[in-house]
């Protein structure tokens, strides 16, 4: 393990993160809300540690290897998180630090699940840098989960290696670059394009940013307490239903789309599943509210469809308590939690590639029990899945479980009731945000103890990197030369 | 298929079905409780019915192969169930049909789930009768795993095959036989000792055998509305919680030890995995309901460890409404259900062994991204477990959860609530018996809709025949030539 590599990253790293923070600066002037010199000492505070790391441990690029790669994944989420919280907790907004990390790592982790009581109170640079950690946190997703992820084999995304465009070197380097640069492009095209579909519908240019930034990276932080319901808008609700779904898809299959390969989305399988599951939560939800509570059809439908998006995807905007929607509407979102969006997405949780692979597994099982002698493979859009990635896959499965169980059964140790812990733990590990019990959609996750705040922190953090990523730094031989 | 074969061996069941019932028409007569012709003409009518079978379907014998094994246990189950709830329906302590089949479903299946809200008027032969299908089940839940779904290599099962005493024939029926008889001392000598444990201990006979066969099948049917909470007695609760305990456990491991060969017992790993959930589960009930009901900490100790056992091993007796206990208990109580007793004992739901080999699987995986070119075999005492077996756990792992899920939401399509149409299914897959919600330890399963009954009996079915069994019999091919 070259340690050092892994801090001049690290500090590289905390370099554009001081950059990104003149943007939160720049609306703190222009709006002249107070909060400016906290955000310059933020910057001044993470631009010195950067540059602390970047000159203690500069080193001979040797290329990133393996663990390097998983280790700056991990710490450098990690990192981003703590001076992130500096502008929140210098501009006095929350007294503790932690509540401070706790917003922080849910905005890079494009989580959304909130520690703000009332969030219209606050000054307009720190909502600017609380939406854009969302923003910035979805940039990292795609590199990671597109360039870096499938080269190092986690969790099945060895799968991506080959559909991802730009150059194929063994060298981690020239391919994130490559590919980094081209994803990221498909991403500023989207923002910019909901940004001016919500400002053309009437809202401020304030809002359109935060709220775009907040869809593209599913994260979920809105401006206002009763997120997109504030607005009250079919318009709104519906543009945002679509570039949720646009951001819960394969971006390199957007990149495909955008340069003329219409022919890959029809083709792909992981889409036809995420569309057919969003359907089906849509239809299946519809029916729930609209037989039970009486609103005209067409409005249980909008309304089903904006919160099946936004779960699935791992949004987590809000237009409706659906705290009291009846059960099966309840269950449905509960199980749209656990599948989560498209892998090299921004979306978060298990993700439809893998739940698609595990159920054609467990339909092979039943085939071989027929055929004992036969050799069945498992195939996706006719090509055959080796046994490492299906192992890999499963793996990830197992994990993400027990993860889920042993943070909700820390959780109910504090004395939180069951519902609270399953869905907090569940709404974290899978990045959506509000969860159900007293993290339900009108409520927040401040009045949770400080011990809580801790495990789901790291819920976050491990849902976000694939649990794989950073459960790997406490098996001791990853530390060994 | 030879489904000619397959009729007659179910006429052939029915037929001992049939001369099982001159048990409770016995205690009918004896205690002249006004059953007794109730139960004279379910026998008739299933000794009648076993008879056209075997005779409508006499076939030379050839041996089974795979898919009449699997079609024999998954028809011979349901047969079961429908012959066998003729005393309940016959002796009208339940109007209903649906009922009567739930009943006497839920005891074959040694689940153990009722629908009867007031077991205590019922005339003792018909009680008797409840209880014998418990252990009648448990008998056949014996054969089926440690001699028929090896052979037949269900979910992973096929690892037992080495580990069962008697001669390993290619063809299934001599093995059967053997191990049949094997295992059937076992568990007689065991019954045994219950009912006389029980009965010195001031227990009236009738309840003696009622409540042991009970045990020994991990069922949970009580004599008593309050189940052994009845008794109060600490003795009682003692001796039932080590016979579940004991009932949990690999009968083929208990033949071993019995007949000299302790060691096979110390050595076995998921014996220990078993024993040590029971012990870390038992330590987090007794410190959550002692921290927040202050009872004494002796009388918590002892109230969770008989719930720990129960649940674990898929029993369902109950001494205490643990619906009242604080959510730490019931969040462990939870996840017992899922991992269930071990493979090759009369215990229902996952079973130790796969969770076991799931974790280690898991592990191997985080070892694999460190070592990405080393060949890592997953062992279970020193023994490389084959990608098959894994490959085919993993399909049962995914059946079980896709039940799980798709059974939940059905149940809560008809307007039942979260936590129990969760727990009502858990509990009916994982053959426990009571779930929390409206179906917890006070409750029973009358006040469910017809239609949530029905799919709760292919949930009993489904889990008790390890998925799989059932499943594979909606695959075409499986009934191809």
């Amino acid at each position: 393990m070259n340690l050092k590599l892994v801090f001049y990253l690290i500090g590289i790293l905390n370099l554009f993160l001081a950059l990104s923070m003149t943007a939160p600066l720049t609306v703190s002037v222009l709006y002249n809300d107070g909060s400016a010199l906290s955000i310059l000492n933020s910057l001044f505070i993470t631009l010195l540690a950067g540059l602390t790391l970047v000159l203690l441990f500069r080193t001979p690029n040797k290329g990133i290897r393996h663990r390097e790669g998983m280790a700056v994944v991990a710490l450098g989420w990690l990192s981003a998180g703590i001076f992130g919280a500096l502008p929140f907790f210098l501009d006095g907004s929350q007294a503790s630090y932690l509540n401070c990390l706790f917003e922080s790592l849910s905005g890079f982790t494009t989580t959304g699940a909130s520690i703000m009581t009332d969030v219209e109170v606050l000054p307009k640079g720190i909502l600017f840098w609380r939406s854009l950690t969302h923003w910035l946190g979805g940039m990292g997703i795609i590199v990671m989960t597109i360039a870096i992820l499938p080269l190092l084999g986690v969790g099945g995304m060895q799968l991506y290696k080959a559909e991802v465009p730009g150059p194929t070197a063994d060298k981690l380097q020239p391919r994130i670059t490559e590919t980094a640069k081209t994803l990221w492009k498909v991403y500023l095209v989207f923002t910019g394009a909901e940004v001016i579909l919500l400002h053309i519908g009437g809202m401020n240019l304030f809002d359109s940013f935060c709220h775009a930034f907040g869809t593209l990276a599913t994260g979920g932080f809105s401006t206002k307490n009763a997120s997109i319901g504030h607005y009250q808008s079919v318009y709104f609700d519906t543009v945002i239903t679509v570039f949720m779904l646009l951001a819960g898809i394969n971006f390199a299959l957007h990149y495909q789309a955008l340069t003329g390969n219409i022919k890959a989305f029809y083709k792909n399988s992981e889409l036809r599943f995420f569309l057919g599951v969003f359907l089906l939560a849509t239809t299946l939800v519809t029916w729930s509210i609209w037989k039970n509570n009486v609103p005209a059809l067409a409005e249980s439908l909008h309304l089903a469809s904006f919160q099946a998006a936004s779960i699935l995807t791992t949004t987590g905007y809000t237009t409706a308590d659906f705290e009291q929607w009846p059960s099966l509407a309840r269950i449905i979102l509960i199980v749209l939690i656990f599948i989560g969006g498209s892998a090299g997405s921004t979306g978060g949780s298990i993700k439809c590639i893998r739940i698609l692979l595990l159920l054609k597994h467990t339909y092979r099982e039943l085939r071989r029990l027929i055929h004992p002698r036969a050799v069945i493979p498992v195939k996706l859009q006719g090509k055959v899945i080796s046994d490492d990635i299906m192992s890999s896959i499963w793996g990830f499965f197992i994990l993400f479980l027990s993860l889920f169980i042993v943070a909700s059964i820390l959780l109910t140790m504090m004395g939180i009731d069951l519902t609270t812990s399953f869905t907090a733990v569940a709404a974290t590990i899978g990045n959506i945000g509000p969860g159900l019990g007293s993290v339900g959609p009108t409520d927040s996750y401040a009045h949770l103890p400080q011990a809580a705040k801790v495990i789901l922190i790291l819920c976050m953090l491990l849902g976000r990197l694939e649990v794989y990523t950073v459960f790997i730094l406490f098996v001791p031989e990853f530390w060994k030369k």
